[in-house]
């Protein structure tokens, strides 16, 4: 495989294909999700989903297929995915009247149903979630992290006011998307708002939350839009206040995609392959019995049976009993595959009571009791979870610099990310952009309060703190 | 709403819409799932998708957009499915090269990377399940029962021979559908073979299970397809035996749809509206507090205090506390909305340490004590489950007549199913529909071995035992 150091893009592409995270679909930028990657996906979906409920959104379903005049209603929408809709003409032998679009996202097709739903203040706030796939037709399609057809989660929320719609904003932001992300997928994502110019097609205003990859570069991983009126306007949510006013509702819309998986494998992976946080990982310990025929089943039977108990601990355990592979490829194959943890068993650790340990990271092999394994092991996870946190951390923290001079900005978002002053505008964006390839990623919620000349054109800075820039996925 | 007894359909397309199950799409034959609906789907997902893991089959996600060149491949496929199709022509602003099929059921796009992923016998079973939705351009369209585009899982799996193959496809049936359907859905649903004229279109063997509609109709809920190597020679989905020669895959298939949900709707309603078995009710029992103003405060405290002790004992309670609608409004609302047990609380009950209860198909009202009642509660949630399978049961025995008549039979599925020999032939089968709107619905897998003339023809019967004929949706 091809070191991260040399091609971090060849490394991810070879990566998850071998790995079995994905494979290439037939249709250009199109993937199939294996199960191997997909089970990753539903250990992120199952906490997000949970998180949903809890915060009271019930999942729905909406149409696929959209008629193409929903699209037209809210100009700044159509401008911004018109370019990247696939269009159904022909149905059922015939030319269809109206074409339909294959859904980008649903804010239109759901706004035509708020309308229908909502007549009186009682029935704010409208709460709801879908899980579903879309498909923008990508120009610059990437494995599993642009492809034309992906899936994921999308909110869609109604409120009576402003006040209760930002609420909505910051709570999908911060109790849904940074929770998941920081403590399954052990990425640590800053917070912030958009810049005007990287907002939501159609939306007031767009949160984010941002990861630093290990080249550098930023991964937006989840989004949070506060709509204003603008849907609702398009499409004719309104309400009757208290005082019997007719009222236009605020709308907000979030969404987290597989794309995250991607993310999780640029956050922790290396030349090794993949390094699974503990709570993603389809298998947190795999069990390679290691003996010579004479004593295979006795061997497996130990093994099966300490699967079992690790399993019923909570611990996702697999028995590698794969009869014609070496030890040695199971290794390397588990080590691709990002397993945490790897238990070596062979008839002299059995006679001893013992399994040999060796983790995904760490250097050398220990011996642990097969007594106390379930403890140990639960421990071990939990260190290897923060272990990766803590190095993410560190990992972005090191690569980003907080800078008023050019030069330096130029280097930092080189490798890394750059906290810098900027004046707001979108043309000294263009500019930076054109310059260095970096983006606006987001202007930290958390940002000391700061302010002083732009960082290019020297203009007063804006939004009262700095803005992180980085090159982004 | 239209009485079952006067017009069925009515009654069926008034309920879904009133009781918030679905709304209709946008475009023709499309539906929206509404919160309420779309729970009921998940509670019958998350059991299906339990026993589909725990009989080794891991979920996986194919492309939505499948090249028209892979739906031609498999010629009986493509037959069946060409006049169901919806075709993307334009996506990203330009005229596709290749038009894509916007999948309809995922056997061919599957195919294709079976055949990739396969080369050995020891790649064998390759067993793959994925949760997706499908567009079939429908002539008829029916709200839930048969729309556009639907939701639902599709098992594929391959296999070294038709053994292996078979087995899988009777667990699929036995194992995953029937148990889901009658423990769940309280449908007591009849397992069997599909007519050579029912298959569905490339499978070498069709089964299903069908249930009976309180119209006496029956309802294919879900059904298992063996291939044989129809699609494994379109594919080229070959394997290496042991002896290294190469040799075709056997592959099944295996789909269940939110039509399901209909499906229990149709089998348990009445003229007040739902009736919801309690394993895939939302809301099992539902607190409605009854008091003047002065002591709402109080009562409603009261009731919620009861829903979080009865979901500590694992029940899904609700409190309904909206202000502005009165007690009766509420009780018609959740009877409509088919809640097993109602519980109204007051300020005397609160004072006795009571409920009253009331059940879903019970008569008249019953006082609990607030002590015992999530004792009493899942004893009687679990009575009712039972109950409803019984009650279902015996409407189907008692609407299912065995004749070798053809005026009973033409009596009998005008009301319900007919058990008759049946010559097997396709004209014939075409006949009795032209004559009677009936249909082979399937040939029991547990009926008596028996033979003589056709219900219809008089030529010597097929399949060595009674075939179930009946109207169906």
């Amino acid at each position: 495989m091809t070191p991260q150091s040399e091609d971090f893009s060849a490394w991810f592409n070879e990566l998850v294909l071998k790995a079995e995270i994905v494979d290439r679909g037939p249709v250009r930028g199109t993937m199939v999700i294996r199960p191997y990657g997909y089970r990753i996906w539903e250990l992120l979906q199952s906490d997000l989903d949970r998180r949903i409920k809890e915060t009271g959104h019930p999942n729905a379903y909406f149409p696929l297929l959209i008629p193409q005049s929903y699209m037209q209603r809210e100009a700044e929408h159509v401008e911004g995915f018109a370019p990247e809709l696939a269009v159904v003409t022909h149905a059922g032998g015939k030319v269809l009247e109206e074409p339909l679009i294959v859904r980008p996202t649903s804010e239109t097709v759901i706004g035509e149903y708020m309308a229908k739903w909502i007549s009186s203040y009682r029935d704010l706030p409208l709460l709801l979630n879908q899980w579903a796939n879309v498909v923008r037709w990508e120009l610059r399609p990437r494995l599993l992290l642009r492809t034309t057809e992906f899936l994921w989660q999308e909110g869609h929320t109604a409120h009576a006011d402003e006040a209760d719609a930002m609420r909505e904003t910051m709570l999908a932001l911060h109790e849904i998307y940074a929770r998941t992300v920081r403590e399954l997928a052990a990425m640590p994502v800053i917070e912030g708002e958009k810049t005007p110019s990287e907002r939501f097609a159609g939306a007031a205003r767009t949160f984010t939350i941002e990861g630093m990859m290990r080249d550098g570069r930023a991964l937006q991983a989840g989004t949070s839009h506060y709509m204003g009126t603008n849907f609702a306007r398009a499409f004719d949510i309104q309400y009757a206040a208290q005082d019997g006013r007719l009222t236009h509702a605020h709308t907000t819309s979030w969404g987290l995609s597989t794309r995250l998986v991607g993310g999780v494998i640029m956050t922790h992976g290396d030349d090794k392959g993949l390094v699974l946080p503990p709570r993603v990982a389809p298998y947190q310990v795999v069990i390679v019995p290691i003996s010579r025929s004479d004593q295979g089943a006795e061997v497996i039977a130990a093994a099966a049976a300490l699967a079992q108990r690790l399993a019923g601990s909570g611990i996702r355990a697999h028995v590698d009993d794969r009869p014609h592979l070496s030890p040695g490829f199971k290794f390397n194959d588990w080590e691709l595959r990002g397993v945490p943890i790897r238990l070596e068993l062979g008839p002299r650790d059995l006679a001893a009571g013992s399994a040999v340990m060796v983790r995904r990271l760490g250097e050398g092999k220990e011996p642990i009791s097969l007594d106390g394994a379930p403890a140990r092991l639960a421990d071990e996870l939990e260190a290897f979870q923060d272990f990766l946190f803590e190095r993410a951390t560190a990992f972005r923290d090191s690569h980003t610099v907080t800078t008023d001079e050019w030069d330096d900005f130029t280097k930092a978002v080189a490798t890394g990310w750059a906290r810098a002053l900027h004046c707001g505008t979108p043309e000294c964006e263009e500019e930076i952009k054109a310059a260095t390839s970096a983006t606006a990623r987001c202007i930290p919620l958390d940002g000391e309060p700061e302010s002083g000349p732009c960082i290019l054109c020297g203009r007063l800075s804006a939004y009262g703190t700095r803005v992180i820039f980085g090159r982004a996925y």
